[in-house]
């Protein structure tokens, strides 16, 4: 299990004051303690700061790749201009979040990811919206991996987003991204899947039980990357115990040494 | 979903100190609580005091269905004579905790089985002892649902148990029961499934954390029954949030009251 660290994200009030002041130690500090919580990427956002979004990412990774030369960066943004002024600043293949199935979007998309070797977040969005159907879902996935395909991303590169939708206003919202999975799955071996979480509960009280109750079905249907906060310890601990549960953790080992380092919350 | 409520079980220490002092306030109060949190039956089990399992048995039905004569009842003990002596005190039909399809186990519960109308618990096991496979699993269902049903038992009554075993000592625990539950009820339609939870996080720390995502993932397959401890409110709120997810909570009712009486717990 992928574990993209989602906390440098400007619409986060401390990081966007970071941010505004130049503040690198706490971008930093705050990378390393994602890092330290099992995270493996650190996805870099400052979507909300629009008129200073391609200097303040730039800013980003540089501070991060000074401190931590060896992290993975997941460079978030919904401009592809914005994705490709920082591209070549980025020091490890980087994964790009993202594009769509949207003609416009993926046109614009598709000279940026051809500049490097990249993971691309692929969302299953086409012109018609977010889908309505699992086989709608499917078919925006199908066309999305063909279009990357031509553009030579291997399908192992290619991270699909099923696009969670919230629970509480259409019954079927998890089902749906369930069974997507598993279908594009089954159709697609070799590619990854990815999402963020917290929409499905979207509308509800105590989110994050209805967070965690769908990071460990999702993870059933194969769901092999996630863009969570490593250190909301009681959900990467859901996380762990299911990695147990689905045989992906031999002897329990990541669980019992998280266990022993504290970092295990009920 | 169907709750059992398992707290009436002498081998809890206060349990058996009121069977012992025939304490039936503190019984009652007990058995209420957990209805009040959800329970939908009420497992009575006096196994661990062996030379008077009748007599605590039928103190403990008569106490329970004196102050709440609407409870249903699951009758526990693994000693067919127990289940015969106390069968016709139960006021409704009760649920017979257990059966497995041990020949002379199955034997003994054949006759009292007929006796009146009940759910039976089946345990997924034989004399060749508890399953090694999902294939072995579903050889002892079915063998178990057509022993029953030449009874006269109907599917709909019968509660099939895949029985649980260690995740930390067999990695496959999980997975395994996960198929075996997928497969019966492929070809069972009706059947129910039912399991206690804790014994899959046997041997690993922080428990809770593997019993509520093998919950999760167990309701996933088909589970609609579990024995489990209403008042443990993170296990119910994990439930609740499940039940949810899967479209079994129409307009998150159940989980919406819940949260509003203070029973959801994250």
């Amino acid at each position: 299990m992928l574990i993209i660290g989602e906390r440098i994200n400007t619409s986060r009030k401390p990081v966007d004051q970071a941010v505004a002041d130049r503040d690198a130690a706490y971008i930093q500090a705050d990378v390393a303690s994602q890092i330290d919580y099992g995270a493996h990427l650190i996805d870099v956002n400052a979507g909300s700061r629009r008129k200073s979004e391609v200097d303040d990412l730039l800013w980003l990774i540089e501070v991060i790749q000074d401190a931590l030369p060896e992290v993975r960066l997941c460079i978030d943004s919904p401009n592809p201009k914005t994705l490709k002024a920082v591209l070549d600043q980025v020091k490890h293949p980087p994964m790009l979040n993202s594009t769509t199935g949207e003609k416009s979007r993926f046109e614009a998309m598709a000279p940026i990811i051809q500049l490097r070797a990249c993971d691309i977040v692929a969302l299953c969005i086409d012109d018609r919206g977010i889908p309505k159907s699992a086989e709608q879902a499917l078919e925006n996935a199908r066309q999305l991996i063909s279009d990357l395909k031509a553009l030579g991303v291997k399908r192992e590169n290619i991270y699909v987003d099923p696009v969670i939708q919230a629970v509480s206003t259409n019954q079927n919202a998890a089902l749906m991204v369930l069974e997507t999975i598993d279908r594009i799955r089954q159709e697609f071996q070799g590619v990854h899947f990815i999402c963020g979480l917290s929409n499905i509960s979207f509308g509800l009280p105590k989110r994050p039980l209805v967070n965690r109750a769908f990071l460990t079905l999702a993870m059933r249907a194969g769901l092999n990357a996630a863009i969570v906060d490593p250190l909301d310890k009681t959900l990467m601990a859901t996380l762990r115990a299911t990695a147990v549960l689905l045989g992906q953790d031999p002897w329990c080992q990541a669980y019992t040494a998280a266990f022993r380092e504290g970092k295990l919350e009920t």
